[in-house]
């Protein structure tokens, strides 16, 4: 069943409420929904309801909220995730992914390898497109929130907000080299209802070890991390990051 | 430092080595390798050793092998991912993220919801390119082992083959909206060194229910698994598998 965010903070069962425009298209004329289809609507507030198209007039879907119903979709730690600018589109496929996997927010970061730049008067173009694919991803994956893109920071801007967090984990390469293999488990494992995450990841040619020292500086929440003993590439470690805290925090 | 595979069952330190033509260009065209410059050679028994180019007269670099590293790159718990085959280009991008997060084999399977079909006459060449893409990614991610893409095989030929894993999980999104939480971690939790398991994921569509049943059939090593509380596409189903699996075996 399509799902479908809506920009009202909440509502109640028994509603009825007309969907705005972009939405009334979608539901209308190109999944050809009928009276008496259904559909998952759900609020700001994370409610969600399924809702039945009583009305179309004028193009515009008015669904009736027949019931709400109680589902857990999110991480009960949420994550933010801060990515080193990768090159090409590969920035659109982490946002995917990762809005598949959970996080609550994803933050680009200008580093200090990344080789694709962003020119100011286009970010906001960006972000946007960001945006709307982490919506689509959101009602794909039958979450109750969209993350939210955050404006692309420096590593000086984003290593200013690491006190916001109660634990970071940084995926630095070098460490994995060496063998680290604990400290991921153990920021898991020390986590609790409500903890709020950062991941840290680089971009395709990894961190510079000034931006690893100017994470931890003033920072004993930040914990530098090895993900296993193979080399991701930039865009898989967010994953294996997003995979195993749910693997840690909602099956185990 | 370049990693390269080769086609060789064994070699001992302070062997002269003489690389392939292809291997070859690449060391001294692409990466524009000179007299001492470093590679790792690793052979099909997973020896790894560091090589010095000694000579590279008529375009075929010889390297020196001067040391025998030891390590451990592989989970001591050999997968098969079996694949519904999916739209597009997706395999191809399932296989090199597979190939970075561990899996020893790849097989791509026609299943029921498969939209995508592979003319026979095609399939030999497809095969190859999915091979080259492991071999990519398998020197990238510093494996010691490039994985074997298999034979595409019906729904039927796979449900035949379960019998020679241990543990097979099978990611079906049905048990994950009815909250199963737990059947990964069981069987996780279960393996030792040395058990072969085999993933199974389907394709945009999922599995067909009939396919399920066949798959258990006569086969108490079979388990049905939730992958937490979100729907995650076809191809990033494989993903949180082998992520989990790896923070499960080799950082828990």
């Amino acid at each position: 069943m399509q799902r479908y965010f809506v920009d009202v903070e909440s509502l109640t069962v028994n509603d009825d409420f007309q969907m705005d425009k972009e939405a009334s298209h979608h539901m209308l004329t190109v999944m050809r929904m009928q009276a008496g289809d259904k559909a998952y609507v759900v609020t700001q507030s994370q409610q969600v309801f399924i809702g039945e198209l009583v009305d179309s007039q004028d193009k515009m879907a008015t669904l009736h909220l027949a019931e709400e119903v109680h589902e857990k979709k999110e991480l009960d730690t949420p994550v933010t995730l801060f990515v080193g600018l990768p090159k090409n589109d590969k920035l659109e496929w982490i946002v995917q992914k990762a809005t598949e996997l959970g996080a609550s927010q994803i933050v680009p970061v200008a580093m200090r390898y990344s080789v694709t730049k962003w020119d100011q008067k286009k970010a906001g173009k960006k972000i946007e497109r960001l945006q709307k694919i982490a919506q689509e991803a959101a009602e794909q994956a039958h979450r109750t929130f969209v993350p939210q893109i955050g404006q692309l920071v420096t590593t000086k801007e984003m290593a200013q907000m690491m006190g916001q967090f109660d634990r970071v984990c940084v995926a630095y390469e070098e460490v994995a080299k060496q063998g680290e293999k604990h400290r991921l488990v153990q920021v898991f494992e020390g986590l609790e209802t409500g903890h709020q995450l950062a991941f840290v990841t680089g971009p395709e040619g990894g961190f510079h070890p000034d931006e690893i020292e100017l994470l931890q500086e003033d920072h004993d929440n930040v914990f530098i991390c090895g993900l296993g003993p193979r080399i991701l590439r930039a865009e898989t470690a967010p994953m294996y990051m997003l995979s195993a805290l749910s693997y840690a925090r909602e099956l185990l």
